[in-house]
């Protein structure tokens, strides 16, 4: 949204201030509005767990129910003005955080036609992602770059092992079912196999489906040797990117006499010939 | 196979006009051909998968059957046209995918004899990883090849890292086989007592097996404590080879004279014959 | 402690004395009384320890809880002759070890108001860590303060981390509440939701809440996988934190005109005076 | 043994062909020897595993009791005649597959002593440790040592990790005793609470003892996210090692010339300057 800085010509002076109260963090309001919204999701978030534990009275079931439209309407209020007061309104719908806004209210309003989607009001806790850049945790905001870059630049490669660990999962829950089924009724079907494969091969290991026969055994612990030792694939993936960011990011500046690459950020003088830089 | 591109002489057109169909992905047909083919193997694993649930009609059983026999006789087809259009049928035959192939189709016709192979048929999904070279998935290609190069490269250590590993869960199993047995009848035996040293050190856990007396639980604690340390040694093979394996890709810059390639990135001369680069 | 080092005016020959016995380890009853000081904190937690064991006769019960008086009168006591004798006493009361110090005894005086806090006495196993000073265990000291280090840099990204998995625990586990909820009386509550995520991130997997639905399954085989995955994040930041730093350390050469550290092994001219090295 | 290849001068010839074939692996006998020595060290691992499955008849039981003697009398005779037959018995009895041999005949006169001590004889499969030495695997040996290199130079800093962890796991075990004891039966003393904490914060979680009560599953929680981030730490340890380990050994020829370091282990001219090294 910051980079959109160019007021447009149609918006008044009204319109403008709201921006910079909703959008905009610099101002004594912004601010202000910034800390009430977070407050809102954090009390929202909390009504939302409180009301799922068993064993409510009708009466907290009741002021449950009204927090939860309250704050709906409050942050369904919220999304409306976002939409009038943004530069670009096409932009921010279709944003990270716009699409967060408005899967946040959605919920409540589908609930009124399936029960079971009411649960879902969580998802407004992605909107404390914004709490990094309304507090100026620069040095946050920063470092979370760093990593988002990391990820965005390993996904290609995390994306094909983990294709290939399904693969393997495939193949080993299958042999786990025909290997089990028959004498062990937590191996029913391939797919729950597999859930068993995945369960292994990621070495969580509930435990609430294993291997009773002695093949199903050997095959188990094969399985978990190859999953202990494959989880090496990811860490390795993401050390290395992140070592070149970290390496790029330091080596921008060339030595104008003699070309060397590679100098320290704070570098002032190249330090094989001395020239500064 | 795109190794043996040079067509053989006794070749008659249409022999090699089937050969572009199946083994290249250039042309319309071919490309057409392997998306099918994609297609008959993810409906056949679905198939596959949905077969194994329990509680099936004896109609859906036999519709089952049939679709399992259906695609049987398919890849086996066309198995035979890869045998007859190839180059080099021989190469191909012990190749990764040639082998793969063949594989895909044997448990259909073992199962008459052996009805537990029926469920080996899942071998089918390693076909899949056709899948980035068909789409032309470049750069998937490359990063998976860098992968494999890294884990070939990394294999040697890896191995001897498990064969310790091995030697290690087969003593801390049966150190627990003689603390447990005749206290906790899950450890009856060596294999078994053996079997949870691999769950325990590779933090997999299931709990099915674990350890009810004070010695037994003193022993468990620090074989997780030697997995969970030892876990980093995998990790730190695999991502020193990867650093080395990208950091050598990126010096591309070969020799006019010898050809030798992986010059650091601040040479001057050529490291084996000495020629300026 | 070792920075104060001048001995204030007003000390007497008995209180810097006393200070050399409790702070120092370089004479001969200054190391005795370090030793001592070790063993009675070893002797106190194995006490603590087999106090706990159910089913101990009346006798013990009275032997463990005069015992566990008696260390705590020894640890009081310690603690007012080191405010006494330490040159700076406001600093060692807000120290990481003046604080440990002082919570050490405070969980048996508490005991008398509220009998659940005895345990906690334990907390003065944190004081063994004076341990690797005392034993002059020079290169391990160096080796934990570069750990320590390594942690300290890499702490704001491991928290960015940490807050970003929590918000996906909390709405991976409010999806398995709608999910589960109603078949699986296990999945009670979103916060019970959110435990249960938790465990299989982590890849720690109890098992004593797990999915039972197809669905379900499905969603927690996806967690399992993100888990999997993300497990190479903290490590991949720790592991280049690490890398910089040993980097960083080897080169030790010292500007003579400015005195900056850090330069590289290559590094002719200082980068920031430009002085030749 | 390899190192002290000076034959003493009171070795008889006989006594130095035995020497020949027991120690060294290059004669046809020697080897012979050694592959005999592996195959019976199989032999006897597999025996001993049959031998623990439960339900044998007394035919079986009689048949592996004198396996079992018949390995151990040829292993004692054979640790008698390396004693007699090296150069250095004193030596030779300290090293690492001296005691190994030792080990490995005593579980079994122990014996009849104490019953429990038979599954001990397990401790012969560290003798097929040999296996990579006389199959002159060179490149698995040249990895081996360079893997042990990198442990023993990353094991001060793991053992400080795990010094610290122990602490944690002793003061969050006890935590969770005050908070689940009396509740939780499982809970019932501090150290087995100490064996939850560690079963939690090596991502191992059996969930033979799990936490019952919110503030207990809260503390949990906690405990995995902690083992969780701190997970990275020893690998950091061990992966930066493995990287200055396999920098240090690629970087062992200096230009005579210009002085530069770091060439590649194959070079033969200096990349900078082109004076041959």
């Amino acid at each position: 949204m910051s980079k959109d800085r160019k007021k447009p010509q149609n918006f008044s002076n009204f319109r403008e201030k709201l921006h910079e109260i909703i959008f905009e963090a610099e101002t004594k309001e912004g601010r202000l509005f910034d800390i009430i919204l977070l407050i809102a999701i954090f009390i929202n978030i909390a009504i939302l767990m409180f009301e799922s534990i068993p064993g409510q009275s009708p009466e907290m079931a009741r002021f449950y129910l009204v927090m939860d439209w309250f704050f709906t309407i409050f942050f369904t209020i919220e999304y409306g003005l976002r939409l009038y007061t943004v530069y670009n309104p096409a932009k921010y719908a279709t944003s990270f955080f716009g699409v967060i806004d408005l899967l946040s209210v959605l919920p409540t309003y589908l609930s009124v036609l399936f029960p079971g989607f009411h649960s879902l009001m969580i998802i407004r806790a992605l909107r404390l992602l914004r709490l990094f850049r309304i507090f100026k945790l620069h040095q946050f905001v920063a470092q979370g770059q760093m990593l988002r870059k990391s990820i965005i630049v390993s996904l290609p490669k995390i994306l094909i092992f983990l294709f290939n660990i399904l693969i393997l999962v495939f193949i080993f829950g299958s042999l786990m079912f025909v290997i089990e089924n028959g004498v062990n009724e937590k191996f029913d079907s391939i797919p729950r196999s597999i859930y068993w494969a995945i369960i292994t091969v990621t070495t969580v290991g509930y435990g609430d489906i294993s291997p009773v026969t002695t093949a199903g055994q050997f095959v188990a612990a094969f399985t978990m040797l190859i999953g202990y030792a494959v989880l090496a694939v990811p860490t390795g993936i993401m050390t290395s990117t992140m070592l070149q960011i970290s390496k790029n990011e330091s080596n921008t500046i060339n030595c104008k006499s003699c070309g060397l690459e590679g100098h320290a950020t704070d570098a002032v003088f190249c330090r094989k010939c001395g020239t500064p830089l």
